[in-house]
């Protein structure tokens, strides 16, 4: 997908005096999606701890930056497992093979964002606010591959921006891209708030489906038949 | 895994006189779920229209042999979508490396297989009774993969025989000899028998999470971008 590059500045005319922007302290944030490397896995790890803290789920938390680097990017990217990173900046951003979508935010505040430091990408002067991680599922009916999203996250400060939706349709459009059939996630039933927001995105809730999950022990115990 | 062989027969003894099988008409069937390949395409497009007609979903089913053949097999087995096909013999099956599971079923009444000329196994002497598609997922909390399974389907005269389990626990085994995290499914809320069955199984039933799907039109929307 192409990026959405920033309006030009208004150019005067004879006719037409120079226009001051309607709000002097507006400020332009850059922000990026790109394909993820193993190189980023230390900020992926940082992200994933953040969203087991943000959903009171840490002592199920047991991913280290080594054991993520083992099971990640093992395959070429969209193939298997996917991370897509959100990046924010002050400056645009250099276009290259790797990234995935841009926009330019024009916002009145700045963001204060505490963690920037420990989120810097890989030494560049860019953050890193999110990330979303999907892989290919398959339907049967279709006879066509899709991809299931299995985790979308955006860091506290940057949220109630429209990246959780810019994410989503990262994938989305990948999806179209390649010819594939359905995009799926989950949300928990009582998360009104996100039902809302992925059926304005167009997504249906399948109220009758329940997930079942063989884990722990339970799955251990089929480990001997061999 | 190994395979489960048929019990011996019985060896006599001086001391033991010869013991006829307390039921003479007791059947044995020969039964094996191996790695399925390309040249099965034909019975799996078979199958998923069987589970079609069964769920009453026919109006979404557009899968064609060419379809199911484009998109499956593309990959090393377990790396992605991965199908396990399940047969019955009468006679013993030869092992080989695409088998996973074997098992010799006694039951007193022949199975009365009316479709069993058009399941029929690659011009062989086996029937194909049911399938499993699965395929790789992943939770970024383990930092491990895991297998989801997209359908599990059994012959209606197949049914009620274990043939449901055994195709599920070749999966859960396959999941712990590769060291995976989890096995996961999805069932409708209504399918009490079915959750019963799974729970007994070891599996837990998550309540509170709800699929989102994202497809057709609301999907296509969102390959404008570029």
């Amino acid at each position: 997908m192409a990026a959405a590059a920033p309006p030009p500045p208004p150019t005067p005319t004879p006719d037409q005096p120079i226009q001051l922007p309607s709000n002097p302290t507006t400020h332009s944030l850059f922000t990026r999606i790109r394909l993820a490397t193993i190189s980023d896995v230390p900020q992926i790890h940082k992200l994933i701890h953040q969203m087991a803290v943000f959903e009171r789920l840490t002592h199920l938390f047991s991913a280290t930056e080594s054991s993520l680097s083992t099971t990640l990017f093992n395959s070429p990217p969209f193939q298997s497992f996917t991370v897509f990173i959100l990046e924010v900046s002050q400056l645009p951003f250099p276009l290259d093979q790797t990234t995935i979508l841009t926009k330019t935010l024009n916002h009145e505040t700045p963001i204060n964002d505490q963690d920037s430091e420990i989120f810097r990408s890989n030494g560049s002067g860019f953050i890193v606010a999110g990330f979303v991680l999907f892989f290919p599922n398959y339907s049967t009916f279709l006879a066509k591959p899709g991809f299931y999203i299995e985790d979308i996250f955006v860091r506290e400060c940057y949220r109630r921006k429209g990246f959780g939706k810019m994410l989503l349709s990262a994938v989305a459009g990948q999806a179209v891209k390649m010819g594939y059939g359905r995009v799926e996630w989950c949300v928990l039933d009582w998360n009104v708030n996100a039902i809302k927001f992925y059926e304005e995105m167009g997504a249906d809730v399948m109220k009758e489906w329940r997930i079942c999950r063989l884990t722990g022990a339970a799955l251990e115990s089929y480990g001997y038949q061999g």
